[in-house]
């Protein structure tokens, strides 16, 4: 439970230009404790210009500092405090912005920390720095590496190991024998390592599981969304690349690899043994059946299902367009009768297309 | 855990005429202790027609008393119980059905009521009548205001404050800096004030995570279902307005607003900065693009992709009609070669359209 | 947290043909301890072969024992390992490997085992053989019949019953007045029993919650997918028959019944008071609206919306095809022109189509 546990220490202008390389316009003595938006921000505050086009909303904000990629642009607005000058104001604020939250966090423990309510297996390894917060499971045989932060409410299966620096917060479940990477983010109510849907029919259509016995094994850097559940592979690991960002209430089934690097917007759903390259980006509430392959660098749009296997990268997009409901009553028809349009096109034209 | 520990209190057909505006026909005296279907209910339960046309189950229900649009209907069918009479039975089975279970349950208590397994740190604000569950987490700072009830295995981040009269049910996560209105109910699993999806692409095609350190804001007599996720703002707070129903498994992102009295259907998503108005009904499945508009008072069917800002309300629906298999095989065919198509249309018909 | 707490105990060729009815070719007392798939098994692991299209596979495999529908064919890539050979090796499979894991997992308890941390109401019926795991909550009035496995920080509430030899995994929700089966597989996240959404507009525009105390009921051999929701009935129950199998992040909605042996993928969403049948299978995102009725045997595809009631089993789709980006923003703009397009057509073939 990170987030805005702040107390605020405060960094001079100068300080910051000088550490995310921005050059001051005004005095570089001011100091901020934290970022604001243009419109909230009060004295003490820094705040950022993301694009020229909001460049109005410059005017009137109370902020003491303001990274802004063109000085004369700014104090062609009225702007009279300390700027920030940059040619990416969005990227230097958030390099800066986290280095300030982290900076105003509660310092690192050297040794570890379990509350007492927790319950931690006496045959668990617990490194340097480990903090674990009440009322978590950790079960026999886990690895928890140096720096890993347990929230409350999280249920670690045995055997499981989580690399340095990782971070889960309240009420995450990794099943037994998953391995998480390094610097790893899980947000609360993730699900990771779950049994995959897997199952043949009996002659009497009733349904025999397929066991799943398969792990999960999540690379460095990967950050993974509320409530997201990624299921554990039949026999070898389902795979999640170094770097990948998942979104929340994603579904990632048994068996699947997701491409280093790759992001996932909220509400997608994986079949079973897809692979995804990559570098590629899914939008959101798309869906990508089972057994097939993405390039790298492929987009897909949102609430578009891929139904094949893509060969080339691109971006690719599958969605009806929205109409008024009258309107869309009318095409909804026609498009159920396209075929029969067709031949009646054909008889006009005499000829077959 | 509310629902259905129920002791069970008997009252008149008279009383609840009395109190909910409706007319005895009949014994009034006749008493019931619940509300059950026509189809399932006995002797000492009450009953309703929520429809004219359902009347047909009227005959052979064992109800005690039933409530009705219209005596003469009802007696017309033979049914011989007690009847209360009212122009929306459905309503006032809604106002006195509710009643019920709150007079079943248990009583209110007047100081605050922890389980000895939950742990509430000491610097949180505990009001009167606040029931804390077992195996809950309360973190520093908190403010539970009076009569709040966390359920079993909740974790309420620090510094945050959620108003009176509100229910968490079981495994909620409230993370840190998170604000909640009064008479506020939260299902369980629902994970509110998460990290929202920011990223920005570095060089080396990674990328770097844009710090959310804003808040979430719900207003008063807001619902929130089971496993739905709302993540906190990236500066300034997500903000859910007061009245707003959400259903399950429902995600909102950062910076997102919600109207006041909009109704949000189960497996939704909203993606970050959309600003939904009020009195909006958006169907089951239907997703938000980023950064539009939908103004008050707007219908969006289900399973609807809104891609660009609304200017005015009205119904809207974008969805495949469904079809046989072997019959949407040939339409689909033909979606994707509309534009060729039309083209043969033109040389056809010897004009551009 | 099951999978994979193996230890291992090795058994023969042999004793797996005759347990699951194979014939052994070669060495019948060659012994193994699990199954790999064909890429990654070593020594001591069996195999098989789940298609004659994957037999390139065999070549260069480790595994000591391989489970193929032909001997000969196997021979013929050179395999020279024990064989077993069946007319359905992935039925052979599911089978032998679920025996295995189970005979490798730890041994059943004679006396219920619950764990310092649970909190179990003293009204609760504890069966033989329950194990409940660490930070969990039993309410008041549970009954958790013999041989049940509750996992770490599950909730179960008051009254609700939970059939023998059923499964809760890590931080499951059972709302009270609940009711599973026999041997019914609960994974992580999943929440049973929440409040269905129901309201009614009030003159204001404001909402009146309908209250919901129908409970919920789960047959024998239900499995149910990590972060799925059901929601308990309004009156009467919500039912999920014998043998349904439920993936990840499904949402049923109140009043719900699902026939017995029905899958559905994960991402689903079913609308309140729908009726699928029996036999049925759901692909992956698909929708279903409220109060419609799906015949036994009946398809859907996947991201697929069933707006109406099916009259007749069959399989159904409803996709919009994906294309590459430009192709789709020709082909959306004339789905969206169709009924112009039509009349178009009409006047030059010159008659009403």
């Amino acid at each position: 439970m990170n987030a805005s546990q702040t107390q605020h220490f405060f960094v001079s202008a100068q300080e910051l230009a000088d550490r995310f390389n921005g050059r001051v316009d005004g005095d570089g003595s001011v100091s901020v404790r934290r970022y604001m938006s243009l419109q909230s921000a009060q004295g003490g505050d820094a705040s950022f210009l993301s694009h020229a086009r909001y460049q109005a909303q410059l005017k009137g904000t109370r902020a003491s500092l303001v990274v802004v990629p063109d000085a004369q642009l700014a104090r062609s607005q009225g702007l009279a405090c300390t700027l920030i000058v940059t040619d990416d104001p969005y990227l230097f604020f958030a390099k800066s912005a986290s280095w300030l939250l982290q900076r105003a966090g509660p310092p690192q423990p050297q040794a570890s920390v379990i509350h007492s309510s927790a319950y931690v297996d006496s045959t668990a390894r617990i490194g340097d720095g480990v903090r674990i917060s009440a009322q978590s499971v950790i079960e026999a045989g886990v690895t928890l590496e140096e720096g890993v932060q347990i929230g409350p409410g999280c249920a670690i299966g045995a055997g499981s190991r989580i690399g340095r620096g990782s971070r889960l917060d309240a009420r995450v479940t990794l099943y037994s024998g998953c391995i998480l990477g390094e610097r790893v983010l899980v947000q609360s109510g993730a699900v990771l390592g779950s049994e995959g849907f897997g199952f043949l029919p009996l002659s009497d259509q009733s349904w025999i599981k397929i066991p799943q016995s398969g792990g999960l094994q999540v690379g460095n850097d990967v950050e993974i969304g509320a409530n997201t559940t990624i299921d554990r592979g039949t026999l070898d690991p389902t795979v999640i690349e170094d770097g990948v960002k998942l979104d929340n209430l994603i579904h990632i089934a048994h068996n699947v690899r997701v491409g280093r690097h790759t992001a996932i917007a909220a509400c997608v759903g994986i079949a079973g043994s897809a692979k995804i390259g990559a570098h590629c980006q899914i939008g959101g509430a798309a869906g990508i059946l089972g057994h097939l392959e993405i390039p790298d660098f492929t987009i897909i749009g949102p609430m578009t299902l891929v139904m094949s296997s893509i060969e080339h990268a691109g971006k690719y997009v599958g969605v009806y367009p929205m109409q008024e409901q009258r309107d869309w009553e009318k095409s909804a028809v026609l498009v159920r009768r396209l075929s029969q349009f067709r031949k009646q096109l054909k008889q006009t034209d005499g000829q077959d297309s």
